[in-house]
């Protein structure tokens, strides 16, 4: 387990490197990630390149012992660089491009980019793969950030014809998956066919998800187009991508097979201020982030990569970006820090070392002010070593005893076609895997794609295109499975399925849909057992012994299925239900507090004043503490470990 | 009175045809509407038309006895006509093309569109002008959906320019109805007239209100080619086009004139969702539709076409493109079908015989489920036959005591120039409409240019734009004439007229606006009778011996001013007291209860749960029950006769 | 003192011209300002001018012995010109014209246009420079209304790029200065760089500071461009720009400076309505404008052309343009004259003199109604005119104890990165602003640029970019120095200050803001004196003898610093303390009271009802009240002599 730190060299005259990076030893920090961004100092003018200050800032560093993260500037190419070619730019809906003058201006589609971008990888790698002191690489940075998974330049639509002329083989494969004959839409050829964009009304469902699958698979290729390069010039280092926190624009699991460690930027209360919660869960967690948002993140995205992730950059103090930016409450960066810990992460890694005093960051903290004073978050990062330093040796991360399946696709069709303006795939996502973290479980995350075993429960909150294929392989796996509503609704080809939703489920649990209702806000059913809102199923079933119906839950040995968008405190009630049966040991956590165990160890993490101390000592028989009071930071957290 | 189906056999395999014909005969259906959407099947490739499928189509439901009504597909241009002219496309404010990839991309001021359009119009009218089997053809799909009426694209450009040299003959009298004069917006002639879109600050009103009336005229001269065509090659057969709800881009009297029925779609959930109603009312509703949406639209389409209407699409369950969209309560579908004979409908045609399980729609309800059994809506269908046959002969529409001016262009002119933001002329022109119905009136609507006579009371809710020859038509048939606020505020130049606002109706009231004001939200005035918001003028009256002022309301034998927007309860006593002093029966109707009578026949239709079985039985000493509880569905109606 | 009017004679016809002399004569109006938007009549074809009907305009309205203040007519450039001269257009973000067919349909940058509008003030200006019925010229219209200062045109592209290369001399400069190190936006020349528009995400702040700054000045240098011409051909005539309420896109003070009186349009309601007040500020103040608006616009317009102000356009009633307009209470235009005068005002000028029947403005009242009968507004000036009377002679306006600092850059600063959402730089400007008044005191406002002396407190609100120079000033004038929170947090580069926040402060403050925090709505905080909310800052502090710190303030004899945004109570309170230090006399007003000293004259001026009556009599021992029940007019303001 490391800690490290962000790094600019070129933001700070080469006079401060040296007591930069001895400071950065001085506080216990590991690694530090650099290059990212710094194109315009790496190639100056066109095709003369200045390595000079490159390899003086990885020596610097390298010689004060500390590790070295390096990043492909590929996030932003230089004005030149943009002038020459302007047909690197992304484009909107209207096809008008996304100009200069921040980061991010380029369209995943763009053959020039590409090729632009391999070249600068190229360079990078050819000459520093084989130093010794670059320990990890970083491809580009947060992918899809600022929307731009999705670009409509022309590459881009041509791009588009290929892909599907390469899925459908032939037009009429396509106009029958898309159901063009619906508003006289067909197509005579693949030439005909534009992305979905500024249409009278909507277009063809089917057709904007092959358009976001389409952009999704953009973003892997040109990822693994990185990936290729570095592994041949640096065999054997590590490659990772820093990924973000509520980003479902491109499915990140192809993306985390191509690197060996994925990464993430977790950044608790920006991401809050962002979200979906309403005003009073925004209030009540304003300075310490939501319970459940680092701890999903964790679990998403040690799935990724084989179990290998990290947090490459950790909100430090207050951030620049989201609407309100208050202070975290003190101790919570350390709390954070540890709640990586807890779920697996092998690297902590803070944003930034210092302050930036100009540009577009220039309110965003670091571990120092822009005046070098050491700021809160560094007294944060040394708790957190101290506290690392009291548990010893981590323990291996262990397999959980519930998978929750994480479905990209399933944002994307709930997006397409919400049916009701208040279905939102990843706000039920986390409720699902909140029900499951405040019954003092541990969770790991699955793609919908991989193979499971071991696991006691399986959690779908809604996988819209469920195949035979998915279910079956479920079911091997032994685990009873509980899926939310809508799934199984649609074919891959985003129809309904032959036989109604919930699909393929229908192999195993004896009901069908007959009727989809979305709810307007104030609308609030009760179906007594617990309330609903939102979204409600009719329900046909089929008699069967074992099927059992309670309210909108139908269930049987196999599977259970939630017919309704319940409210939180119901959905809680029939999770519960659900891990009692599969014969997992629940433990209800008071108000705020999560815990997590990694081998012997459990770790309590108070997200409301006083809730690390607020769990039964009964349900702490068979631990003893072993971090106490330990630093001058307010404690949020507490570590015991099996006796 | 016919009970109908919306059909696509193009969506379906053709060995399921004579099923799905043979299952709508049993269910009772009579008619079936199909061919509209349809261009991309009959001209697969440019030129070349296979009409093979259709003619089967045509085939197969007419020999199982039903009635075809033909729509032209003219809604959805194919791909390839589109790529070979762009010109076709609509363009927004900025002049962007408005994309192929759902419906309606067409201007209709383009030429080649027009020119398009009357070859396939012409090709499929000659082809079954004289088919015995079509009764009926529907010219293109709802005119205007999706924000289409206006459309700044380079053709419509030049009409307009054409349209006002046509209109006004002189650059100079252009001039001088919009006020150019004003801002240096001087025109030297025709030629440098561009439509009023992407100006720095808003644009002057006449210049809009031209554009919109430009606008609406292409509509109906587009209409009028199409009935031409249909006319030349199926003499006789009746003509239609469907309409919509609360639909006021362009005005529909034209268009209702040309043809020899109006249809219109009705969809109360949906249309609840989308408009201006508050909250509370949305909720109330939300299952049922507000209770004068259906009849309010009867009475507007039952206006156009010499008293013939019909549904040629009801809403028989959830649909896909509201922001909520829920189930219509049990029973709503037999009400709303009976609703639509009580106000003098001669068909009712469900929208559609079965979900696709493709495409935009795919979410939207019809008779049957995707896979193939039997809805909801069908067995409502059902129920209302049997009501219908418990009923028997149905007598003929009588012409209501009470006439409700609709005016298109009092539309147009509240949203140029809103001048208070809450100021919405359809919310006022159906607040005058429910307080007629609440206190039991059937309601004839009128257009504003039409000759009128027989009515005792004529309300307008608001008419800017007065002439003196509107004033007197209205006055000569003898009728009282009850004007909202703004009424005669404009003249048809849209200025103010030299006598002030009420303009013309100054010659039968002697009252003169001084002043308007809106109001803020939160601004509630009360005027000793009752309370007002939103608007209030200040007026100052000629003293005239019969002139009754009571608060905001000015009045003599002849005419009645309302000169504020009071509150529903304070309208509701006003006009009661209007009605009862024109000799009018009133009724004072239950929450959620309309009645309608028709002939003999008294229909009641509970919008709030119980609402048909409130009325006092007094109110029904002259009537028996006819229909009882005749079904299974829940019933929301109630039949009587007249003894 | 005057009292003027606006008038169009070219849009009435010319027989009126004589009677509306006569009765504005008779009204006792002195002033009548014409020839603004006239282009269109004075140039109605290319290079063909027409005098002949404003020659006569000026003799009739000079006959009637009325002094005309002449407007060029540069706001609407006719459209024969736009037709010939496209480039003329402004453009938003994406380059797209914004159309002719309002007003100010011109970039400010535009060679043509520079062009264009200096050949029109030549001619207007060679003909009636020497006229001696004028006696004052007015620049254009109302510079930047309708979001025209930032134009994104190629006039605009190229001459920011000569802007900056003037400013920076070399792109080395620029890049530091803008700190395009950050993300690679580093410049290899001038000619590489674009306005700061349509970025992927947001551009870098010094970019955008550096556009807004460049923006404005091309608002300077095109009314220098028409100054310079006009005091060519009529020396020694005051020259006037029209300025408006709530407007901050372009530093006022350079285009003060040109001009000898700096006059702006007064609408209290309109600008209450469009401003950011919440509801219930909003819903007490509707219709009298909020008790701040007018007295703080006179105070900043007096500061602009060396104590020389005016009302070019007085609100005569209910307006067009906001998103409500009611009508003013009776008595508020003769409250708000006289409020002009009380504040040092030399004329007030009704806008305008009939309502016009036509166009875009026709729901704006007037003094005269289309009709021509006289409107309230009329008969409110004449009560003006009696109390004038009455008042007789008016002493000279006296320098305020208090100095306030109105920034332009710092709104520009603050709207380029709020950092969080609810921090408004106006809002908290006027927030002081009302705490000084609520106290009874008069307020200067200066320029953070000029020289002051004599003052015994100066406040800044907040200004970012505080220079050492600045501070200096500030403190050798021997005045206190109040500021707010974000004062001193940037450089003039838009960087943070190397010795952090408050910058230059902490020479005269030992103080340092370490952290900053914004906060979401709901968070509120308490000092133990009193509650903030929306921004707070951390803050360490030097040992000092004589340093203070009382919860978020931080004072010593020099300086006071409120380190963050606190609530209108707290401010109130803070601010009496300090000003009572001070040595300044407060006096506490009622509710909805403000008063204003003007010599010897004391005027009371009542916002909420009877307010003017609150004042305890002991405030009032020195004075007789000059100024009673006169007029039919509701009287809310009072006037006093000192005895």
């Amino acid at each position: 387990m490391k800690l490290g730190v962000c790094y600019y060299p070129e933001h700070w005259p080469e006079e401060m490197w040296t007591s930069d990076a001895a400071r950065m030893k001085a506080l216990g920090l590991t690694t530090v990630r650099i290059g990212e961004f710094a194109w315009s100092r790496i190639e100056p003018e066109p095709g003369h390149y200045d390595w000079g200050w490159l390899d003086r800032a990885v020596k610097t560093l390298s010689d004060a012992g500390l590790e070295i993260i390096m990043g492909t500037p590929t996030a932003t190419p230089p004005k030149w660089l943009i002038n020459a070619h302007p047909d690197i730019l992304p484009c909107d809906e209207y096809g008008r491009p996304r100009n200069f003058g921040s980061r991010r201006h380029y369209s995943f589609s763009s053959k020039t980019y590409r090729r632009e971008s391999a070249r600068i990888v190229e360079a990078m790698a050819s000459r520093y793969g084989a130093n010794p002191a670059i320990v990890m690489w970083q491809t580009d940075n947060e992918y899809g950030c600022h929307d731009t998974v999705v670009s409509n330049d022309a590459d881009a639509q041509a791009a588009f014809r290929d892909w599907l002329s390469e899925k459908y083989q032939s037009v009429e494969a396509l106009n029958k998956a898309w159901g063009t004959v619906f508003w006289s839409q067909e197509y005579r050829s693949f030439d005909e066919i534009d992305p979905p964009v500024a249409t009278v009304t909507e277009p063809t469902p089917a057709h904007v998800m092959d358009w976001r699958r389409f952009s999704s698979d953009q973003v892997a290729s040109y990822n693994a187009m990185q990936v290729e390069i570095i592994r041949r010039h640096a065999p054997g280092i590590d490659i990772t991508h820093n990924f973000m926190g509520h980003f479902t624009e491109f499915d990140h699991f192809p993306v985390g097979e191509q690197i060996d460690i994925s990464t993430w930027d977790s950044y608790p209360l920006g991401f809050l201020e962002q979200a979906w919660w309403d005003e009073d869960t925004k209030l009540k967690y304003c300075q310490t982030g939501h319970p459940d948002f680092a701890g999903f993140h964790h679990d998403l995205y040690r799935a990724m990569s084989k179990g290998r992730f990290g947090v490459m950059e950790q909100q430090p103090g207050p951030v620049n970006w989201a609407r309100y930016n208050p202070a975290p409450k003190d101790g919570m960066v350390t709390l954070w820090t540890l709640e990586a810990v807890a779920h697996g992460a092998e690297l902590v890694s803070y944003f930034r070392w210092r302050q930036a005093p100009f540009a577009q960051e220039q309110m965003h903290a670091g571990l120092n002010r822009p005046d070098h004073a050491a700021d809160q978050a560094s007294f944060e990062a040394e708790a957190a070593l101290d506290i690392l330093q009291s548990i010893g040796d981590l323990p291996e991360t262990e397999q959980a005893d519930v998978a929750l399946v994480y479905d990209y696709e399933a944002h994307w069709a709930h997006e397409i076609q919400p049916q009701g303006k208040s279905f939102r795939h990843d706000e039920l996502t986390l409720m699902f895997y909140t029900a499951l973290r405040e019954y003092g479980l541990d969770v790991d995350i699955v793609s919908p794609d991989q193979a499971i075993e071991g696991y006691k429960l399986v959690v779908v909150p809604s996988s819209p295109m469920l195949t035979d294929e998915r279910v079956a392989r479920w079911q091997r796996s032994g685990a009873h499975l509980l899926c939310g509503p809508r799934t199984g609704s649609k074919t891959v080809d985003f129809q309904i399925p032959k036989n109604l939703a919930p699909g393929a489920l229908q192999n195993v649990l004896p009901i069908k849909i007959n009727r989809a209702e979305s709810l307007r806000p104030g609308v609030s059913r009760h179906d007594g057992n617990g309330s609903l809102s939102r979204w409600q199923e009719h329900v046909s079933v089929k008699p069967a012994i074992d099927l059992e119906v309670s309210g909108v839950v139908y269930g049987n040995e196999d599977a259970t299925y939630i017919s309704a968008w319940v409210d939180a405190r119901y959905l809680s009630q029939i999770m519960r239900g659900v891990v009692d049966r599969c014969g997992i040991d629940g433990l209800a956590l008071p108000d705020g507090l999560r815990i997590r165990r990694r081998g012997a160890l459990l770790f309590l993490f108070g997200y409301c004043d006083g809730a690390e101390t607020a769990l039964p000592e009964t349900a702490l028989n068979q631990y003893k503490h072993i971090v106490l009071d330990l630093h001058t930071i307010p404690s949020r957290l507490a570590v015991y470990r099996k006796i």
